[in-house]
């Protein structure tokens, strides 16, 4: 009763060199990788996998499930009117239901271009984990904490993040895990930063922040706080707790280093960054430094997709504008990002495909006419294959998405229920 | 014995606004367009396209065809490295059959993602006529010459130049038309350049050439010509002709004037320019100074797609994250490069959808789950939809995709023709 993938191309060592074999997954691990034939049980599912690129699902370490909802709702505009004008207006309209089913409208187009692995920071968190327990990928999920101070608003929002610790760490077969969200330095003050660290010592849970995405926040904390957002963080003890850092696109060679040494995982989104006007994260300053650098797409409102094909694609291509070096961020690299850094952020999830990982696999057909021939296939997929290229993906060693075909999401009944819901989210 | 579009959502208006309508086709151009319903004359092909916007087809207006057959051979590495190592070698062993193939896979991916119209600048391109008759899209076709000196060698390049524009201009009902190819200012000599500009006088067509597109061609240029490429080719009176510029990355704000008085059409191809670690044009500057300027994917070996929906979402995420601002080129801005920009730099095909237009259509389908919901048709299109999404494309008031099936290109075919060329192409 288990999955035999026959003639994939999987990467099958640490340098990444890639070898046609046949994967054999049972009880949601890979038990054999084999370049001879497997043997084949009845009951099993049994997958040509002829000219498909097999690799660890993809990791979108950083995103807002329910922000599908204003996806195109407000673009081009300069990032003070989108947030104040539209996002935040229409964020006060959302009702539980709405953020269930934008979740699963963001997951079935995630699910769809390979990812099976995100983490996720919003508010309404019970729905979001209703709608990943259905979509049946893994998820580290968090309540996104604003408040000045510790008053009594204060108090109440980490009342609400240990609420969604308790109520669903380890629930969805371990599928789902939790984090505690301060959501940012200029949303956050220093009481609450205390608070939240301390809730994470006590449920033994990471945090999930943003940090340092814009200039505006930078020169905010200088005012504020006397320092810039890392080294402020970090002179509050922020850092004694595991974190996970999203975006860190204006952080100064100290801040790396700071980042390097307190083991922060940084969570890379440059499509985001770009889209918003934000400037490029120092990438390459960062791996070098040792930290461990995921991707994410963040919300799709400001990306505007969920597509970590497109992330990786852009993350590479930004690098080597930014830097006028070709030769920044290779293929191979901005994989390993995408699957295996993603995967050490977040504890959870395949790290690469070898016997006994968690059977976390995506499926990318390389022979279609927008990514063929596929010479290298780290080139193939990062530079010329789309999310339509993905044809299967299997979550803990069982399938969520088949030849295409979502097996976990009514793709029908989400775009209904989206579209019914549109009219009142943007309503002047 | 026309096609009617029903329920489209199309631009109506110069400004750009969108309205749901219907469209009629005939002849190769567009008949009606109504927001009532049209009526409907037995042999009619009618298509609903409810949910999907209709607009002018994407115009790539530079590449090369045939590199789609090294697409991920060599990449990640120095530019240097690239041409002399890979691409150099590789093409030498391109016979007029492998130019052929290539010519076709490129083309298939270009019409499932959009494209009706292309500048292409190679060689063998008798091949390269002969597939792009196949594919029945629009094209300029033209031989790029190298040649230091005018020679014999130099002379022979000038008559494979005369050779293809008259053995091809006009041709395929009208679809195909020639331009002349100085590759480049650090490849030809100034008589070669004067023999182009007289063939191009002679024989009215265009000049397409690549311009500025790398540091190490304007230092080249200021050595060997005593002056930056713009400057340089400006004082031999190359601009006196009409002229199709690829790239323009590199250009002096004294340049950007000459090429905007001399009405030069310059070529962004930002996806390239990136890849290569060339930087980023100037887009803004070149559109505010008048300039017209169209998109480009340039050859599948540096890009490594030819698919003009991702080439707009990149010129926008790129020029954003570049100049900082996100209302820098926005969604409906570079939708305009993509298609009319396109169409006036070629002198050919569907600038509007409106009356009297030449139908050049496609329809792409804004209600997937990668890209609803479509508050603005545009912002949908540039910063979400994939090329997947592009269901319909008509040239000249035929389908050449319907349904996202190629009707005039046996995609298999094609695979295995390239399949079995790409081991005697990349041998080392």
């Amino acid at each position: 009763m288990g999955i035999v993938l026959e003639n994939v191309i999987a990467p099958v060592s640490e340098d990444g060199t890639t070898n046609t074999v046949n994967l054999r997954i049972k009880d949601g691990v890979i038990t054999r990788v084999d370049e001879h034939p497997l043997p084949v049980s009845r009951g099993d599912t049994v997958v040509d996998g002829g000219g498909k690129f097999a690799l660890p699902g993809l990791v979108n370490a950083h995103t807002h499930l329910p922000m599908s909802l204003f996806r195109g709702m407000a673009d081009d505009v300069p990032l003070d009117t989108w947030l104040r004008d539209h996002i935040w207006p229409a964020e006060k309209r959302l009702t539980a239901d709405d953020v269930y089913w934008g979740s699963l409208l963001s997951l079935a187009e995630m699910i769809k271009s390979g990812t099976t692995q995100i983490a996720d920071m919003y508010f309404h968190t019970n729905s979001i984990a209703r709608a990943v327990s259905k979509a049946r990928i893994r998820a580290t999920l968090s309540y996104g904490i604003v408040a000045d101070k510790l008053d009594e608003h204060g108090k109440s929002q980490i009342k609400r993040a240990r609420e969604t610790i308790e109520r669903w760490d380890g629930e969805a077969s371990g599928r789902i895990r939790t984090a505690i969200s301060p959501h940012a330095i200029y949303t956050c003050g220093r009481g609450v930063w205390a608070a939240a660290v301390d809730l994470a010592q006590d449920k033994h849970v990471p945090l999930h922040i943003h940090l340092s995405e814009t200039r505006d926040e930078v020169a905010w904390a200088v005012k504020e706080w006397g320092q810039t957002p890392v080294m402020a963080l970090d002179s509050i003890g922020v850092f004694s707790v595991p974190t996970i850092a999203a975006h860190c696109v204006h952080v100064t060679a100290q801040e790396v280093e700071i980042i390097a040494q307190r083991g922060v995982s940084v969570i890379h989104c440059p499509k985001s960054n770009a889209k918003l006007g934000n400037g490029h994260a120092p990438v390459v300053s960062l791996l070098d430094a040792g930290i461990n650098v995921g991707l994410g797409t963040d919300g799709a409102a400001s990306n505007n997709s969920q597509d970590m094909i497109e992330e990786m694609r852009m993350a590479s291509l930004l690098q080597k504008a930014s830097t006028g070096d070709p030769t920044t961020l290779p293929a191979q690299e901005v994989t390993m990002m995408a699957t295996r850094n993603g995967a050490n952020a977040l504890g959870m999830g395949a790290r690469e495909i070898s016997v006994g990982q968690d059977a976390d696999i995506i499926l990318v057909d390389l022979s279609g006419v927008d990514a063929m021939p596929a010479y290298e296939p780290f080139s193939t997929l990062v530079y010329a294959a789309h999310a339509c290229d993905v044809t299967d993906v299997i979550v803990a060693g069982q399938f969520v998405l088949r030849d295409r075909k979502l097996l976990t999401i009514d793709e029908e009944k989400v775009k209904y229920e989206v579209n019914r819901r549109i009219g009142r989210l943007s309503e002047d």
